[in-house]
């Protein structure tokens, strides 16, 4: 396979988050690998759209005929950093019967009833389909670490139950791309005050966002151990320079693309006799 | 309102079934309303995208500061009519956070114990959403009335029971757009004849597609019935030409976009204290 569009190396190898990464020292206002400038980049996620789709329609198709392959799509990320333009930009370009999206809020009291996992196994993505997860079980071990809702040794266990569950959905032929997009502080608050000073957005801000803004050190501590933990050779962990919005979205665009290319797909023959269907429609 | 690009009447009211509606004299390969060329109708496809998803988001952000409205799009035809294209081009150019598609398939034997709207009822959209049916409760006065199973006696009373559904939807909120993709007989063997001799179609075909065909006339005649019964003042139906796939989108578009801009939508102000947050954020 050959480089994507104006790409120098693989964005889904280049952001690879492997041992020894580093998250203070990962830039957030940087295009890695990328040698155009924001028009190249919005020029080639769109040109690229069709790749992404047509792959997500042969693993599509090949479900119907029994395969048992399928995506899911990890986002993780501090408040404005892109995560909805992610899904309307990206998996927004794929046929939506094929995409399974789940937007994971604050828990209901009957979800805290259960294991944290309890929530998220049923909203893996079938056979055929991009599961697209808005938020998900990181949060257990990323807003709870911050608040402390869990001490070190229940998030210990969660990290533990984390890895043997994605290696489940990996055994049973789900492809896992984790992405956090990283986010600079400055740029957050660049996109808070433009929520604050645009009618069209007002409703997108909450005053949540900035109380949780303090935490932020906090936060990127808790992320670091998350990719510690947790980046596994079966699901590993991408961070994704998020200042650039156009930059983000080839990126995960490409990610995705390199995950489904990897999948060896091929469109089905089909189960029935060719030669005997074309006659009977000629006589229809 | 000023007309959509392109058309001298509005489609939504061109392509309504009113009383009269006479399902066999209706054009199939035609664009009423329309005065451009094909070119000219996949250019206005992609020019009023924007403006559908626009209004959705604004359908949304209503809903997050207490508004009740939705749409449903409901979505009938023969095989190949186009229903999925409808969904990849039309719905698919919205946010796919605020789209809720449901596709209806055979029920399973767990749904046939229940009513038929059992399973329909949990799948009405949200407040915010576009609600998709890729077919509908309508299968269960279409197929059944074809196949006999069920008598005029009991398709008479699901014919009441959809009236009293929609309109227990409508008074929730719910603007309910009914569509049928009006194919023609001719252009359906040249489109299954199509997925035949092309490889990357193959699996789009089954056997049972040809044996429904059939029974086109049974089916016409079902729909004829489905047209007088259920076109109602709430939720009437449009029965829009579909042997050219570009119109036929751009009529449901079109359709939509007007149901969606009859809601009077506002971007919410925020239920918060705007000044008070602009000077938090100055010290953050």
């Amino acid at each position: 396979m050959s480089l994507p569009l104006g790409f120098s190396e693989y964005p889904s190898r280049l952001l690879k988050a492997r041992a020894g990464f580093n998250l203070a020292s990962a830039p957030t206002n940087a295009a890695p690998g990328f040698d155009g400038k924001k028009d190249d980049g919005v020029a080639a996620l769109a040109a690229r759209a069709p790749v992404l789709a047509r792959l997500q329609e042969q693993l599509f198709a090949e479900s119907r005929f029994g395969g048992k392959k399928s995506v899911l799509l990890v986002l993780q990320a501090m408040d404005t950093a892109g995560k909805g333009g992610i899904v309307a930009r990206v998996a927004g370009a794929v046929d939506p019967q094929g995409v399974k999206l789940k937007t994971f809020k604050a828990p209901t009291d009957e979800e805290k009833a259960h294991d944290f996992l309890w929530r998220v196994r049923p909203a893996a993505p079938d056979p055929g389909m991009l599961g697209v997860f808005d938020r998900s079980h990181y949060e257990d071990v990323l807003i709870h670490r911050v608040h402390g809702w869990a001490d070190e040794a229940e998030l210990e266990r969660r990290y533990a139950a984390i890895n043997d569950f994605e290696a489940e959905l990996a055994a049973a032929g789900t492809t896992v791309v984790k992405v956090m997009l990283n986010l600079g502080k400055d740029e957050q608050l660049q996109r808070l005050s433009a929520r604050l000073h645009d009618p069209t957005k007002y409703w997108k801000y909450s005053p949540t966002d900035l109380d949780e803004r303090v935490f932020w050190s906090a936060y990127m501590d808790a992320y670091q151990k998350v990719f510690e933990r947790t980046s596994t050779p079966a699901a590993p962990w991408h961070v994704v320079p998020a200042d650039k919005k156009w930059y983000a979205r080839m990126a995960v665009q490409e990610i995705l693309i390199d995950a489904l290319g990897g999948l060896n797909l091929q469109w089905p023959t089909g189960d029935y006799d060719l030669t005997h269907e074309r006659t009977r429609l000629t006589d229809a």
